[in-house]
């Protein structure tokens, strides 16, 4: 017997299953399974309620009701006084980040409990325009898990004046995805913030498209000053409250937070700050989430929203009510809390088990075990067998400028002042600092003269062929050259470096396999991750690729960098302050001025 | 100048005005009024925050910002340390039991405070099928109030074996309603829980029809019983829950939660058990709303919805909290949280200044002043002026049989068993009281023997041209006969009384005025109130038909009757237990099985 594929289409839409449930959760036809001997994590009342056993059909919640109600022969799944809770919903997350496809990324998920995201696919719509959010969207079709589409709103980041992008999505083309793709339930963060405070005309008709098909707005936001004007423009969620205070103004101002947790040595553990509007200031949780944004195929694992949810119980958030933050609040802000995020009847029989520590031991999804003692079960190795394949142009995106002109700048002649791009922790924002520059021998003493190292930004759509150069200070880099073609938001290929030859030898690498991140040392690929499809996903299992991304991110540890290779990510996107660098130049933020890289002094 | 109609659309949608608002917000433009010195109740976070003003333009919040932040030149409204808060939000009534059209409705509304509200019109749509509902849907978008809709989803309530309606509004209808008008949110109450559990064919179609485009489906359940299939179904809310355990049931079967709260001397105020499932078991409060289902015009002003959340109050849930019950939970659950419910950023400008007992002092409508000290502004008055008029259809719907059968049954000739409807308070649930009757000289002395009167239910929509015989039991009526076009949900003209003459009076009042509710006394008319609309609604303003109620009660209680008027309109609604009368015969719920009015003794 073949079973069929295990897809978020299993389970039939409740529209048409309300007569067999009714029939079900009456006692009149016997479920397909019932779980019996748990407590029940309820995120509608944030209680833990004993002794219950819960009634599948389907693939969806009958009933749960106590033990010992059911008397039928159905199969019964003892889970001993285990706690049940529903799958975790994470509202905002780029899978792109993790560098798997939608497939991939369904197996790190459901280990870890989450069973529903909503996915902003805006970096391989930056690199494929509407073609690769499609192609992503039949990736996610097709992957075990509810995988819903924020639709990337700010492709490019910002202007073809301060960048070059591979996609550009207008309002008439958002307003088709939207029209076309029933799971497209909002607008994707609308990163440009300072243009919408401005009042800027592309970016207010693309809210507009959004709003007049009741599509809600995902927003993405720095500066207390900008919240007013950026409230006002219809943005309802925010998952970039890097603080209490900001995170006060945003809910006040009427949007959903989204408390984001991440490895602390990386820049996204936003929560343990923002988290003071609930435990500081005493504002209510009911519209808190909890969410990822970004995770390396390496952290999925250890740091998934369940994690997320721990954190914020160690924040002093009840247990319940932080498992509420991350499943059936997110559920809600986007309409899907009639069929995921709480136990009630009808819904999705998404279930995790749980340890008291609020741990996923295992993870039923659409009513099937998936995940048992944190592996996959055959049912889901079965479906991760067959994963959607990307079409050819996927593949080929990596085009450079050939000949491929100097990375280098000349060394400048006198005294100068660099607009130089400091490199610190957490690696979000970047500082603007002037350097005062007393240029050496060459570049090899004059960077070392002052802490500084070589950046270029590499156009690779096949479009201007341009090369910018900028410099970097306090990157730490000992040695060789450190490259990706993941960089923010255009995906334009980033290389630092502090000589010209190893430079190189990390486009090449990247150029060879049509993407990715590599470290060189001395001439030689020291590390490398392979980026196949649009330049940023592998198409590998998760676990293959977390193998490599822990080598990648030994190497660059050993090479020196200051801050990891997910900020060295941000460093082109020009939409955080305060200094950031494109395939057009420098460009300060919020300013969103062009400055070049030596002034007279 | 003429000002434009002040309705829901006097405000533009917020798709078409976000770079505006983003202007104003940021500064750049003035803002049309400054509301300043107040003190803000914030719903998001249930907090209430000091010394804050707000910013309107174009009828929505462009900002809420600290006291002193605008410096420009428009005109301001101090309203000296005042307590702010969102319009309230209804998220279930029925404009017909105020027995006034929706323009008339929103004077009241708006007294109180309430801005938005979400009606089932499941009254007009039982007389007058899809017509009377997009009837009423016009009348709605010409009121000075935001009105949305649940589509009636039971119409008829039972079956054409069990009664006769004037309306059949069947899956192809409900889904071309929810196709033609965008304010259709929901499904309404979906009355028929009996059929609904047992998967009934008809009652699945129609919920399928409402979940296929995304409406959720509003609830009406008796019986802990019957919760798990419910839920099963696909209903999503209830405003049913009469008792704490039933409320924790339902919350926990992942319904939201409407706290019904009404008058204490009418059947509606189960708010203070049901609130048990916060106060009692401890359940967290964010799926709790308040909402106010049946008021009589009489009792609209004295018990807004702004009573119940007051009433909220008096049982232990803070200020900002139970506001945000009767405000944003609501607004949340239909998906209207962007539009109103707080004091968000491009939200409506639908403000009221509350003193602090949380009692209305004045309310803003979409930025405009609309009451004032309770009264209704010149601009209000305008609007109010200016009505909606239903079509000449809807003025003639009382269809009697001519000539009118007899009303009272013959006096049976000996020694049988009654099966007698018991009217006790508060009047929802009617006992099945087996009577053991010993016929007297004639009906006079029988019933007085046996504390019973008549009740004749008279199908009224030109149909089948049925009467049918009952008995109450202690109903109380001391002479003469009282009658009402408003019988639910077929409303077919229901009339109880002691003797045929008075009974035909009372049936020829209604029947001259094409609707009404009246009390005879010794052969005349002692109080009408004529509603001439589907004989349902009264096309008077609010204080007027008040008027008329005031007088109706207090005749109805001169004539000695033990529940109060809205309780009779009850009596035929045969889908609440014990025993009903409809114009098919009597019928026992939740068995749905009819029996004769006499059976062998």
């Amino acid at each position: 017997m073949t079973a069929s594929p295990l897809t978020r289409f299993s389970v039939a839409p409740l529209a048409r299953m309300t007569r067999r449930l009714a029939e079900v959760a009456a006692g009149r036809t016997e479920p397909d399974r019932v779980i019996t001997g748990a407590r029940v994590l309820s995120t509608y009342s944030e209680r833990i309620l004993p002794d219950r056993e819960i009634w599948i059909a389907g693939g969806r919640i009958a009933a749960v009701k106590p033990v010992g109600h059911h008397r039928g022969g159905a199969p019964r799944t003892d889970v001993a006084g285990g706690l049940i809770a529903p799958g975790l919903v994470d509202p905002h997350l780029h899978i792109e980040s993790s560098m798997v496809t939608a497939c991939a990324y369904a197996e790190a998920a459901l280990i870890n409990g989450t069973t529903t995201i909503v996915c902003d696919s805006h970096e391989i719509g930056n690199v494929l325009d509407v073609d690769g959010v499609e192609w992503m969207l039949e990736d996610a079709r097709a992957a075990p898990l509810n995988i819903f589409l924020t639709v990337p709103s700010t492709v490019p980041a910002t202007t073809p004046e301060l960048e070059t992008a591979g996609g550009d999505l207008t309002a008439e083309k958002i307003a088709g995805l939207f029209d076309a793709w029933p799971e497209a339930v909002g607008l994707g963060e609308k990163m440009d913030f300072v243009a919408v405070a401005a009042g800027d005309e592309r970016a207010h008709a693309i809210i507009r498209a959004a709003l007049e098909r009741g599509r809600p707005i995902s927003g993405h936001v720095y500066g207390r000053d900008f919240v007013a004007p950026y409230a006002a423009s219809g943005v309802t969620d925010t998952h970039e409250a890097v603080d209490a205070d900001i995170a006060d103004d945003l809910l006040e101002a009427g949007l959903w937070i989204f408390l984001r947790g991440g490895p602390p040595t990386t820049p996204w553990h936003s929560l343990p700050k923002a988290i003071g509007t609930v435990t500081e200031y005493g504002a209510a949780w009911k519209r808190v989430c909890a969410c990822t944004d970004d995770r390396d195929a390496d952290d999925l694992l250890a740091f998934g929203l369940d994690w997320v949810v721990r954190e914020a119980v160690a924040r002093g958030i009840p247990k319940a009510a932080a498992w509420a933050m991350g499943s059936l609040h997110g559920a809600t802000r986007y309409g899907l809390d009639g069929e995921v995020g709480g136990l009630g009847g009808g819904r999705r029989a998404d279930l995790v088990l749980l340890d008291d520590d609020l741990v996923p031991q295992a993870t039923w999804y659409g009513g099937e075990l998936v995940v048992e003692d944190r592996k996959p079960t055959p049912r889901l190795e079965e479906a991760l067998a067959r994963p959607y394949r990307y079409p050819a142009p996927a593949y080929a995106t990596v085009r450079l400028p050939d000949p491929l002109p100097a990375l280098i700048p000349p060394l400048p002649a006198g005294p100068c002042t660099v607009n130089a791009i400091r490199t610190t922790l957490p690696g979000i924002e970047l500082s603007h600092e002037r350097v005062a520059l007393a240029p050496g021998a060459d570049w090899a003493a004059t960077l070392a003269a002052h802490d500084l190292c070589h950046v270029a930004v590499i156009e690779r759509h096949g479009r201007s062929g341009g090369v910018a150069h900028g410099l970097l200070s306090a990157f730490g880099l000992k040695r060789g050259a450190v490259a990706s073609s993941v960089g923010h938001d255009s995906h334009n290929l980033i290389v630092a470096g502090l000589n010209e030859a190893d430079m190189r030898v990390a486009l090449d690498a990247i150029a060879a396999h049509q993407g990715g991140v590599c470290v060189v040392e001395d001439g030689r690929v020291a590390a490398m991750v392979p980026l196949p499809v649009a330049g940023l996903l592998s198409d590998k299992r998760v676990g293959a690729v977390a193998d490599e991304v822990r080598a990648l991110k030994a190497a660059w540890e050993r090479a020196g960098c200051s801050i990891p290779y997910m900020g060295f990510n941000l460093i082109p996107l020009s939409v955080i302050p305060q200094i950031r660098i494109t395939d057009k130049g420098l460009v300060l933020v919020p300013e969103m001025r062009q400055v070049p890289l030596f002034e007279a002094a």
